[in-house]
């Protein structure tokens, strides 16, 4: 986006606050919203323009690609992540972290990132996006066991890994909706996770 | 479906081996992969009737309902899960299982089942569908786990959570692909887990 504001050829440039600004927001969200209800393959110029409010033209204009469109909807949102709280007690700051991210599953964001996810092996700008997405929202967990290690709270772990372990299991809890996912299963899961990092580090 | 093979009504009786069997067969192929590549809102009956080579009023005929035709599907190969070998060895046998569960999750069957979980939370029918296509395909590990348990390998443990444990971390190291899957984070896996199981039960 040119910083200055100018058009440039067929793109409108998003000014801040501009009319064409707000009418890039809404197309945005509609879009966020219809591909965590429909997926990617499900998504309608139509139905973007009808939820939106705008002339379906606008949003062919704008977005004249489709991955495109989808991938700028994602990365909007990505960096709308939950904020993570240092209190001084890890345990306690992980089961948090794990029972927000449990609500979170429910969100049109998420759920749209998880469409785009399932949709993205064959599109390499889709799959760019994904990444990026779940990088940016995963990104203050990450600082939180980078700072947990330095105080000597945790051995040294890779940060990734060690997120993937805690989450990967409440993704399933949520996801596949055979058990209810509670703070007590989030409690457990900090626990073994926790337990089994401190007896495999040397 | 009757045991004698009659008709019954609108539906056409599934006798094994019949022609009609044949045809229902190749619809829920074609549904599988659809669903895999499309998501369900993404599903058209007329491509279903293409890809499986009938005509659409068959598919109608037999289906008149998306959420049932979505449903079969996912259940009829729901059961064809990756055979869970006992060496004896736990340690391996766990790696193996996470190894061919990564695996599967590119194929077209596992693609569909993610893509119908995520359009499942407003349909009954689609959700219970899902639940009990993952119970089928992960009721090998459980045995598994109950047999280690049995054999005292492992301490007493709820064998939904201990798979939920494991196999999570391995659904989003492939879903979201910021990092490669390989055997050696496979092991890593079962090592922090098993350590932290034997370190957790009293």
């Amino acid at each position: 986006m040119p910083e200055n504001g100018e058009t440039t050829g067929a793109r409108p440039a998003a000014r801040p606050g501009g009319r064409n600004a707000r009418v890039r927001s809404r197309i945005l969200a509609a879009t966020t919203e219809l591909v965590a209800r429909d997926g990617v393959a499900g998504l309608r110029y139509e139905e973007v323009a009808k939820v939106a409010g705008v002339n379906k033209n606008t949003v062919y204009r704008n977005w004249p690609d489709r991955a495109e469109l989808v991938s700028e909807a994602l990365l909007r949102y990505a960096e709308d992540s939950a904020p993570f709280h240092d209190s001084g007690d890890l345990r306690r700051d992980l089961v948090d972290f794990l029972m927000a991210f449990s609500e979170r599953q429910s969100s049109p964001i998420n759920r749209a990132l998880v469409q785009a996810a399932v949709a993205a092996p064959g599109n390499t700008d889709l799959d760019e996006a994904v990444r990026v997405a779940y990088d940016h929202r995963l990104s203050t967990v990450r600082k939180r066991f980078d700072s947990a290690v330095a105080k000597g709270e945790i051995p040294p772990v890779d940060s990734y890994f060690l997120t993937e372990l805690l989450s990967g299991p409440v993704y399933l809890y949520i996801n596949r909706r055979r058990r209810p996912f509670t703070r007590e299963v989030a409690e457990k899961i900090v626990d073994v996770v926790l337990a089994g990092i401190h007896a495999t580090t040397p």
